[in-house]
């Protein structure tokens, strides 16, 4: 398969990544646009990466100490307005809900009746609505640290959306914590950003970097903001996950306050932290090719396909039950900490074209059965992130196929590492940044123009 | 432990029921009242009950055949106009968001700015944008069927509201399929009922009755709803769960249409399913006793707490470490497919006020462990539903733990069984139903009135 002239994604990465990004999206099936302007239907491919996202980062946070509650989704209008920065920074984007019911007018259309005594907010962040419990449940240095997540939906009315990047609605997990002391509440907000960091390692194959962002790049009403951030394949930066210092900001200004040992009343100290589906967007970016989406394997939501190759119909049925017995062995096979998610896919159709689905959806494996195998008991092994294949003995593929889906892992991960260190270029002065950024458009279009920075960021 | 005069929750559940409802929440920590109207904050106990009952009903939906997506928050009013009746019974409950950004008035306050070209509602259920997206979807038989299940929360504005029961935003799962044929919507339709019946009574401990939803009853557009119904404490019943038949009525309001293996262009037939956090309002009212709640141990978030009982400073060390690897070691016992989860209470605190935090919160098994029964290797244990306590030595707690929680889930369930059966009558005609109601209420206050039939339910 691998690199022929035709690749299965137009355009390619190097003609015009951001379309290149949608195709391998719509080809992999993961999300598409719905009729709700900005907000997307996440597809059960497209959902089940982020089930294993949720589940992995969930035990990270619950072995941190963190359990998990809910909050309302709507934010009185009044609480928004408690901390300055904060408006400043979310009022300009936020759905606002104004009436409690709808009644059909003289049009014969529905109209908004009831109005509400305030408007509520869909939540964009929870800061403000978990500050005003929290202050109701913090009374004495006893009661903390309070370690909570929250998985939710959160709205924020962008004007340029983007599947999985910047969407209007969005999935994700907010973090807040409460502590006695400054330090601790700085200690967490560095421990939380270390697990984001680690996830994106360990599990996306992602590699980042971790830092503060500048104080125009802050979460509006943080102390300090620390990021992790990867370098996509176009060589732009994707802020993939934040951890906030939010220093007694929110404390103070939803009450947030305890009698600490010595009986003197003080308010706590703040974090708040968060991933979202826009972590799918950075895995795609990082590791997907002309040929499509290309999924680490501990993130795949299946891991192996077998595909029969059914020629003639005399051998279909000895193919197909070939098929089933290897899938139940595969299944029998744990590999990082659970049963390997294993695909049999006997659709009738083309077995080209089913083969290059699974490869546009990203599929770690792909196994294929002829009936020429079946004397062998042998079968034709592919591997979705280098191309390789290989035949093999069945008992030799239920040997090695943890290893090889650990390859997989190790190999993407070092080819990301790669691609950011070839692109990465220590520069010291200004002179050398505005150079660096002419020549190299000037390489890629002929065509020199200034790069300004803000273009080096998703 | 169990009755004494004096019960941990007042009132009894003889007293005042539905207070008492509200009381086993507030001592067991379950959830609270926000102070957006109507909706609630899902505290960590009672949010691990629903991670538990997420958990368990996904893998079932899986396992027959069901993958989870995402469909956004919000749907245009229009889109609620296609199916007439469904307009009918969700226009009057919604949440209308009607403006896109909030702007700061003369007043100083924040205002409602940049309306909307179409008022989105925040979905009360998904029918019709989820089928919109199927429209898209399904052109042939082959693309049938479609089995999408989503977990998100809704929103009903509800006019009098009662924790986990009835709030104004839930969280839930809805199931949408769609099928060719009209029998296997069908089948599909009392498929997930009984999924649900064996859910409630497996898990849950809680018996339900299967039947039919009459006329008035019925959700909003659908041909026919199929319901599961408990007995609660207070002989009334709750709905707790719905599996509805909707025909072709909302293909037909989507315009969900495929060819057939025929060649023919036919409406595609529909069903949709869901159960909410109402669950735990059913759990609660099922299992709960005079001394607070009583969680069946297949959905408790924790199955054992163990409690240090140190009376003296020189044996606590000792009695610590005791507890320290006696907590390890259940740790390391799988029970209902995982390991244990176990709590070891060691805050310094009154040890009789301890123990009654952990009766109310409903935690099936507690073992107390004190000086004198570290010279023996023996605990002191007492199970959560009977009251009953008894010492035993560690191997033999640790040999029988799994099988103590398996008769605590079984005698839920039988006495749950127990109380539907004596509270069960049959009544062939109208004059025995009046004159059994009115016998019922003569007897239990002396104040004889008629029991309307809409007063039995919940």
């Amino acid at each position: 398969m691998s690199k022929t002239a035709k690749t299965a994604i137009t355009p390619t990465r190097h003609e015009d990544y951001p379309e290149w990004y949608q195709q391998v999206i719509r080809s992999a099936d993961l999300a598409e646009n719905s009729p709700v302007r900005g907000c997307m239907v996440i597809k059960p491919w497209g959902y089940m990466m982020w089930e294993n996202v949720q589940r992995v980062l969930d035990g990270m946070f619950k072995a941190t100490g963190h359990k998990n509650a809910y909050f309302p989704l709507f934010i009185p209008v009044s609480y928004l307005e408690k901390e300055a920065q904060h408006v400043e920074g979310f009022a300009k984007e936020c759905a606002v809900v104004t009436h409690s019911r709808l009644q059909l007018g003289e049009d014969g259309k529905l109209h908004p009746a009831s109005p509400l005594e305030e408007p509520l907010i869909v939540r964009p962040t929870s800061e403000t609505i978990i500050g005003e419990m929290y202050a109701r449940w913090v009374q004495s240095y006893r009661d903390l640290p309070l370690l909570i997540n929250q998985w939710a939906n959160v709205v924020r009315w962008e004007m340029r959306t983007r599947l999985f990047l910047r969407t209007a609605e969005f999935l994700w997990q907010e973090g807040h914590t409460a502590h006695a002391t400054e330090e601790e509440a700085w200690e967490e907000t560095r421990k939380m950003l270390d697990v984001y960091a680690k996830f994106a390692e360990d599990y996306m194959a992602m590699p980042v970097l971790t830092g503060e962002k500048t104080p125009g790049e802050r979460f509006p009403g943080a102390v300090s903001t620390l990021c992790i951030e990867a370098m996509m394949q176009d060589r732009k930066a994707l802020q993939a996950g934040t951890s906030h210092f939010l220093g007694q900001n929110f404390a103070k200004a939803s009450n947030i306050r305890f009698l600490d040992q010595n009986g003197q009343l003080s308010y706590a100290w703040t974090t708040s932290w968060g991933v979202s589906t826009r972590l799918i967007g950075g895995l795609i970016m990082t590791h997907g090719d002309d040929d499509g989406l290309v999924i680490p394997p501990r993130l795949a939501p299946s891991h192996v396909v077998i595909l029969p190759v059914t020629p003639k119909p005399d051998s279909r049925t000895a193919v197909l039950e070939y098929c089933a017995k290897l899938k139940e062995e595969l299944q029998a096979i744990q590999w990082d900490g659970k049963p390997l998610v294993v695909e049999l896919d006997d659709r009738d159709m083309r077995g080209g074209d089913k083969m290059w689905q699974w490869v546009k959806k990203g599929i770690p494996l792909r196994i294929e059965v002829g009936p020429r195998d079946l004397a062998n008991d042998a079968v034709f092994m592919a591997r979705r992130d280098t191309g390789e294949k290989w035949s093999l003995q069945r008992g030799e593929l239920l040997q090695t196929v943890g290893a090889v889906l650990n390859q997989i892992q190790a190999n993407l991960l070092q080819r990301a590492r790669d691609f950011r260190s070839t692109h990465t270029h220590r520069i010291d002065s200004k002179k050398d940044f505005y150079d660096f950024f002419y020549a190299a458009e000037l390489g890629q279009t002929g065509n020199p123009r200034w790069i300004c920075p803000g273009s080096l960021e998703w």
